[in-house]
């Protein structure tokens, strides 16, 4: 009798994450179940013959215990820190043949990923970034970090590193979620980055130790970064990035899908605006603006970005009207002027004292116009 | 008994425009009779006591003359030139206690100012904006002035001088919608564009010949703007820029507001963003967009960009699949990319060969990966 931890890493070495058939097949029998029966050859499903090959070669208890002595552990469902988000991978349709939550998550990392994810934010985006990307994308990790949410990416070049980066600097929480084993560092630039990641934050991987990344494990990987996060922002995104994909598994998960704007003569920022456009994600521009869309209704409000208040909004109400009827260009008379506002001449030879005293117009023979600076 | 348009000429110079007492008044009585009422100097609303200084001024029927014979027409609700958006003025509420549609138009250049309106958009934005935002205003306003829609703006510095210019340059149609008369020009710098403006285009203003611009006016002039043209693009807009009044009056008016975006770090841009985030203007990036968007249904569709179908699309599915497989980093062998693949070690094999063949990936001792350019 297979315990279910040990079946799910055995199963996670026979199937690639994403793998449609495998969810109904556990949620039917159980994954200790499913295992067994594979392990007897049996061809559930047609799922058989692609394993049979691997089958002789499993050891899950092994693969347990030398994930262990290296400081990884592997979690499953029902365990504390099984972040519950990912459950929701299981209520929503596949994307492009791939769905489902994943069997287990392989972690490494001193913070517990459940209690990391629960308040939480994917940043992602373009590897080939502009420095206007990546320096939009660390701010604004930095901001998320500073606010209590965990950054989520996907440890790649150009934008995920950039967000890692920006919550690290901050002694903030972040979450990288990798397309392979999370013994390896893809791409190998960042092993450093990922040995940082492991010290104060979390790396995870559902790819059993040892695994390489492909397109098929990126594209899976995806669903997990959308998943774990509540919700995802793009920051740069070419019309066919990866970043993209993160963010319809999020929209499909009912997440808060985001987008940092940028130039619109900037190809990485096409799939941005597409998203913005098209999809309906929200147009985000800083940490603040994030932190009040994942906050409960009330919580965290962005405050509307207000230039500071002008030197005219001090004036009385009527020195502001006669202000409003003094010309910007040529000058006009006193009574020019009365005409325009609609106020006695003498209340408005009052007002343009005033107004000629803070600096506001100018007179010259008789006429009077706007200061130069108003 | 006075002519209307002889009324209207004579209201125009007592009242501001966007004075909100005189739509009501001149619904319910008429220009003519509220003109007269006025002579009589009868207290109508208490206006009477604003006009009195500037009814032994008033000779209408005189400044008909004179701007005729310079070229200048007076346009009145029921002319064929009207343009039928402004009455909407007329059923929407004041906005910062302006309103209403304007008594008249004075009208100088070669189009018909109720035609060119019929197909057009607004492209405003900031004075002081930046190249960016002038570059990207100058090819939106060509590119609608190509899809046969007149640009409207309100040659100013910066984004109105080339959204108009943008247009002039596809010698398309333009109108320029001043706060001041249409025989001045204001800024001074642009008395060549605006002359330019009324050899090819329209120059507009409910402004007398002669009015110099004040603040007021402006604000006045802005709703103009938006309810002259079927949608209002802004293109920078600081927090408190003119452009976002212009943009709150189409959206009174239910007009489509539209805003391009910039870098979040640009303070020219931070108006328009905030009008994506928080009042739902659609985020457009190219003329194609807006057409789009003005065109009735189902026309002038804009085709969401794409980039160039790439060589892995023209594979088969098998061999994209397998090609999915491939690691990106270390090689693998046959045997693990099949595993990885789900598919059998021949098929495999066939589809390795035709990946290699074309550039796909790269074999090194037995192990397979993806080529560098893939």
């Amino acid at each position: 009798m297979t315990d279910d931890r040990v079946a799910r890493v055995g199963l996670s070495r026979l199937f690639e994450p994403g793998d449609t058939r495998l969810p109904r097949l556990v949620a039917q029998l159980g994954a200790t179940r499913v295992f067994e029966l594979l392990r007897e050859e049996k061809d559930i499903a047609g799922a058989a013959t692609d394993v049979a090959a691997r089958l002789l070669e499993l050891r899950p208890e092994r693969d347990l215990e030398e994930a262990a002595a290296r400081g990884i552990r592997f979690i499953c469902p029902g365990d504390a820190e099984w972040p519950g988000g990912l459950d929701d991978l299981d209520v929503v349709e596949p994307l492009q043949g791939r769905g489902g939550a994943p069997l287990g998550l392989w972690v490494r990392g001193s913070l517990s990923l459940g209690e990391s994810a629960a308040t939480s934010a994917a940043v992602v985006g373009s590897r080939s970034a502009t420095t206007y990307g990546t320096s939009v994308a660390s701010d604004l990790a930095a901001g998320l970090a500073g606010g209590e949410t965990t950054v989520v990416s996907g440890a790649a070049f150009g934008i995920d590193q950039a967000a890692h980066r920006g919550a690290l600097a901050m002694r903030g929480k972040t979450i990288a979620v990798l397309a392979c084993g999370v013994d390896r560092a893809y791409p190998s630039a960042h092993k450093e980055l990922l040995d940082y990641i492991v010290d104060v934050g979390v790396v995870v991987s559902e790819l059993p130790l040892g695994c390489s990344p492909t397109r098929y494990r990126f594209l899976a990987r995806n669903r997990v970064i959308a998943a774990l996060s509540r919700g995802t922002v793009v920051v740069e995104a070419a019309v066919r990035s990866g970043a993209l994909n993160t963010a319809n598994w999020a929209q499909r998960l009912h997440r808060h899908v985001m987008g940092i704007p940028g130039p619109v003569t900037s190809a990485p920022s096409e799939g941005v605006h597409q998203l913005i456009r098209l999809r309906d994600a929200t147009l985000v521009t800083r940490a603040e603006d994030v932190l009040e869309l994942l906050s409960p209704v009330g919580a965290n409000l962005s405050e509307e970005a207000q230039e500071p208040a002008r030197p005219r909004d001090l004036l009385s109400r009527r020195d502001q009207q006669v202000l409003d009827a003094v010309p910007v260009s040529q000058g006009a008379s006193l009574g020019s002027v009365a005409r325009t506002a609609g106020i006695s001449p003498t209340e408005v030879g009052r007002a343009l004292r005033t107004l000629h005293g803070k600096g506001f117009v100018e007179e010259s023979e008789s006429r009077w116009r706007l200061a130069e600076q108003r």
